[in-house]
């Protein structure tokens, strides 16, 4: 059971209010609203103390918060236990939750709109401007345009990118992208070149700045060698442990720079208020990445939608009416 | 011909004396003491302008400088045209060379010392000082203890690293790596399981950064490997264009980078001046990279060294006696 990970509660992207606290937690009280975070912020380990990460030791990866994993799990479905995903499992009415992995935000936050901020969004802007540290006036170009890559698009522009190229094969994001800030746009279905030789055409050999949101080892190639030489900065935020990514040795010896993020780079208890803030201040959007507002029993058709490219985000109502 | 480079005056480190400079040449004079330098900095174009690069789009790879290239050559034989090596050639007495791509240093310097600077020394130590950008305190790796490696070692010690973990398959290099300050040594050989493991092992989980000086994309990945999750770099320093180098996508979005350095990061005109004062100043260290001192004619006595590891660099004297 536990090799497969199921039963399983799945989920982590969302928001609620604090129910009720166990013993020795002093950050929290009851009504309290919060964002459940997957990666946490103990604020104690040499990762938490140094400014240039954000990669808590205390990871539900690394440790699993003991006590709230496998055989400890606290929930449970008809007495029959049931695993938590990424110490979240927002798919719920309740969770339960490690107060190193919980944000306090603004009791004016609309949940049902802040619950964007607990994945992709912080993720696809931190990328661009955590991560690539976009620098005002330059060239980006973000490859994918689901809600991490929209948001990366945000982040760009937020940092003052001058041109911001949108990449999918999906021609169905452009208008999208447009709303976050994308200024071109390029399918590499219409082209028969190598997209990183159109982009360089484009561009004058090469964007300063590409984000790959896709999660696929070929895209992260083609997101490198878009990159300019001498100092073009190219970021994995798309996830996929199936493949190696590649590259020749001289693309990155020519001065590129390869990295990755991790939730945008945000140290999650302080970065995720912050843009709860800036949400509120109408500095970031996030109406614009909802597309469908389903109930968690249409989890499933949820699902098919993002499968399918038919949504960007789909908030699901877990409460019972 | 063309294709196959042959035949070629091969040799790309090297110092000299200027015999005589041709029409528009402004900032030499004959008797100048100069490096040649097989990356130029023509100081117009936009990556000279830039100080995130040394890439100068002039380079002899890029335009081969017009005139003195391909059928252009100014080098003959016999009456027979024979091909430059990187706007270089200084298997030779004489050459000629580009203003762009030459550096004019302290006429006290002593040729047969400084001639290091013209490739690899400046490659390790700007790796290490430039690129990886090593901060005082640090642990770092320098995989390979060649001339470039060892001088990477030598940069790590410069910028203030605490620890200098040498490795290399051969265990005679590490005497020599003491000597430029290596702390500790790993020889990949006495261990069976990866040497970014034993690595993480005496570093409570990986180093800061670490260097490849090897050329060989196998190492290129234990290198990255063995960085420590959050902020470790690790820079591509050994060239092969035959292999892609790859990892899984995880190593990097755990928070290490992974970049590349070209003459270790070095402006080549403003920056050799600069090493060869360090030298004068015994901020750094040439004469311990020299291991034997051969006349030209003995060139491929020097090369066969080199190929099985039995010298770090042998100094050949191309004037007649
Ligand atoms: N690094 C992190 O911390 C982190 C966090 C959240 C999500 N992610 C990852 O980010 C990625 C994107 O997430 P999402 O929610 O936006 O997904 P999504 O499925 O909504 O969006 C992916 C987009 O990529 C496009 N695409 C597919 N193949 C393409 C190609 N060859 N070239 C260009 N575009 C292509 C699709 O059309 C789609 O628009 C996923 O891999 C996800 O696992 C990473
Ligand atoms: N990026 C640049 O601008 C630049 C400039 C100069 C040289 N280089 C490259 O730097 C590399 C090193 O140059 P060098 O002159 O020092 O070469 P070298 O041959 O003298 O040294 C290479 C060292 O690597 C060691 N080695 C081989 N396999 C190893 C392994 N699996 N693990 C650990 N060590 C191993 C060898 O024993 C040797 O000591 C070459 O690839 C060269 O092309 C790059
Ligand atoms: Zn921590
Ligand atoms: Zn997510
Ligand atoms: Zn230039
Ligand atoms: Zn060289």
């Amino acid at each position: 059971m536990h090799k497969e990970g199921f039963p399983v509660v799945l989920g982590h992207e969302g928001a609620g209010i604090v129910e009720s606290i166990g013993p020795g937690v002093t950050e929290f009280k009851p009504g309290d609203k919060v964002i459940p975070l997957f990666i946490s912020q103990c604020r104690e380990c040499r990762f938490c103390k140094s400014p240039k990460t954000n990669q808590c030791v205390k990871g539900w990866a690394a440790d699993r918060y003991d006590v709230m994993a496998l055989e400890e799990t606290r929930l449970t479905c008809k007495g029959k236990k049931l695993l938590q995903f990424l110490g979240t499992s927002t798919f719920s009415e309740y969770t339960v939750l490690n107060q190193i992995a919980v944000a306090k935000i603004d009791p004016a936050a609309p949940l049902d709109k802040v619950c964007l901020l607990g994945c992709g969004v912080c993720t696809g802007f931190g990328a661009a401007v955590n991560t690539a540290q976009v620098e005002p006036g330059s060239t980006c170009a973000v490859f994918g345009l689901g809600a991490v890559g929209l948001a990366a698009v945000m982040g760009c522009k937020f940092a003052g990118a001058k041109r911001i190229i949108a990449v999918d094969i999906n021609p169905e994001k452009f208008e999208k992208a447009k709303v976050f800030g994308a200024t071109e746009f390029v399918n590499p279905k219409d082209h028969s070149r190598p997209i990183s030789q159109v982009l360089a055409e484009m561009t004058e050999g090469g964007v300063d700045y590409s984000l790959e949101c896709v999660g696929n080892v070929a895209v992260m190639r083609s997101a490198l060698e878009s990159c300019v030489k001498g100092w073009g900065v190219s970021v994995l935020v798309g996830w996929t442990d199936l493949h190696d990514f590649a590259a020749r040795p001289i693309q990155l010896i020519a001065g590129r720079t390869w990295k990755g993020t991790l939730f945008g780079g945000f140290k999650s208890k302080d970065g995720v208020p912050e843009m709860v803030k800036a949400y509120l201040d109408r500095k970031v959007k996030l109406d614009e990445f909802i597309t469908h507002n389903m109930t968690l029993d249409r989890v499933n058709d949820a699902i098919e939608l993002m499968k399918h490219g038919q949504c960007i985000r789909t908030v699901l109502s877990v409460s019972q009416p």
